[in-house]
């Protein structure tokens, strides 16, 4: 497992906006190295650190400026061109997860390119790629908006170490809680005359059992049930009634 | 295969701008129908023109306003709450992969909700969800854009439907080709007395020729570097010269 995580390469980026943005959802993800290649509107840029929600300030992301290409990736040994439409180039093309499969399967530091808000990657930056990444955009609306294409391979990135289902439930009752709950429900459906006609209620009963088993009650959701029958049918404080 | 895409339902959002990159985005990966609960500034709200970047006009994106939750999903079989922190609620918790294939398996019209930008979903939303889907933001700086979390969705739901590599190559050259391509390039490296003790040649070839036939180079890429050999050793033009 690659446990450097990926540069994240700005080639031109114009809006100071756009930068922020980047770098927030960056940070939201874990990823922490914001190359800048020739921004339009130069560097520090107050639009970037308003957009930023603290990113830089708190130091999890860093941003450095470079004036080339060239320069800002001098030290990587992977790199990746983030485009929205085949260029007709000779290199593999990778989906967002197949591109984050490829990174962590080695161990080389990588850089993720991402081009100008109207224009996108130039050819010849794409040309110094070892492969690109696209998304599967709806062609007849296909501009996506710089920061969204980083936060989509962030959340990507972020998503391969997170494990895919965290269990947000407690273990279902035991089966003779469940089965007490259901029974007392019968039996106070049964006292005020809902199983009728009577050869219905084995079929009633089946309808019934089945919709509670197949929610997984936990042991307090089956305490709580039973008390809210009782209060039904017998009342609670003042409202309680004696039955003999 | 579920065909309805999913509605996006934003509850109580804040700013227009958010407003915008979210249908802007959801425009990007096909998703259609926007709902708006409670939009704090009103609608129609300029700022979300204006980032949506036409998904609005174009009508790619359908904006609907409800004054309450109850409305906005009345018409909706199964809801996903998307939420930052685990709320210890009885739900399953989904990544965005799993959410994804819950919501393509079934049939049933679905929604996303999505809280306000600073508060998130109010409890009394999530429980009326049938689970949660979460992102794995980094503790230390968890606070995603709307937009962002949005997209990240949106994202999941085009590349479901997308195939997972599209592949940018051609087929490799003929292994003919690749063989006389490699025996020109060392018949002018042996002209040139490149290989040199003659007894490293063997080791020498077989370097030069694990690298060329790792890159599986297309036939239009061995002319070009046969071309490129020829023109290193006997020149072009002007430059060529005339070997006995």
């Amino acid at each position: 497992m690659n446990q450097r995580t990926p540069s994240i390469i700005l080639v031109g980026p114009q809006m100071g906006e756009n930068i922020g943005a980047a770098a927030r959802v960056m940070g939201n993800f874990g990823l922490s190295d914001l190359r800048i290649v020739a921004p339009r509107d130069g560097w520090p840029n107050p639009a970037a650190d308003t957009m930023s929600a603290g990113a830089f300030e708190a130091g999890v992301v860093t941003p450095t400026v470079f004036d080339t290409l060239e320069e800002a990736v001098g030290d990587l040994n992977y790199l990746i061109a983030t485009t929205a439409r085949q260029r007709g180039m000779e290199k593999p093309v990778f989906s967002t997860d197949l591109a984050v499969k490829e990174i962590t399967g080695s161990d080389v530091p990588t850089g993720i390119l991402f081009g100008a808000e109207k224009s996108g990657l130039p050819n010849d930056a794409v040309v110094m790629c070892d492969a690109i990444l696209t998304y599967p955009v709806n062609n007849k609306f296909a501009s996506l908006n710089l920061a969204q294409a980083v936060g989509v391979f962030a959340h990507a990135w972020g998503a391969q170490s997170a494990p895919d289902e965290v269990s947000g439930l407690d273990e279902p009752a035991k089966r003779k809680a469940l089965i007490g709950m259901m029974q007392h429900f019968e039996d106070e459906l049964e006292r005020a005359g809902f199983f009728f006609p009577p050869e219905k209620k084995d079929v009633m009963v089946h309808n019934l059992r089945n919709a509670f088993t197949r929610a997984k009650w936990t042991d307090q959701e089956v305490r709580t049930f039973r008390g809210a029958v009782k209060a039904l049918t017998i009342g609670r404080g003042k409202a309680r009634i004696h039955r003999d």
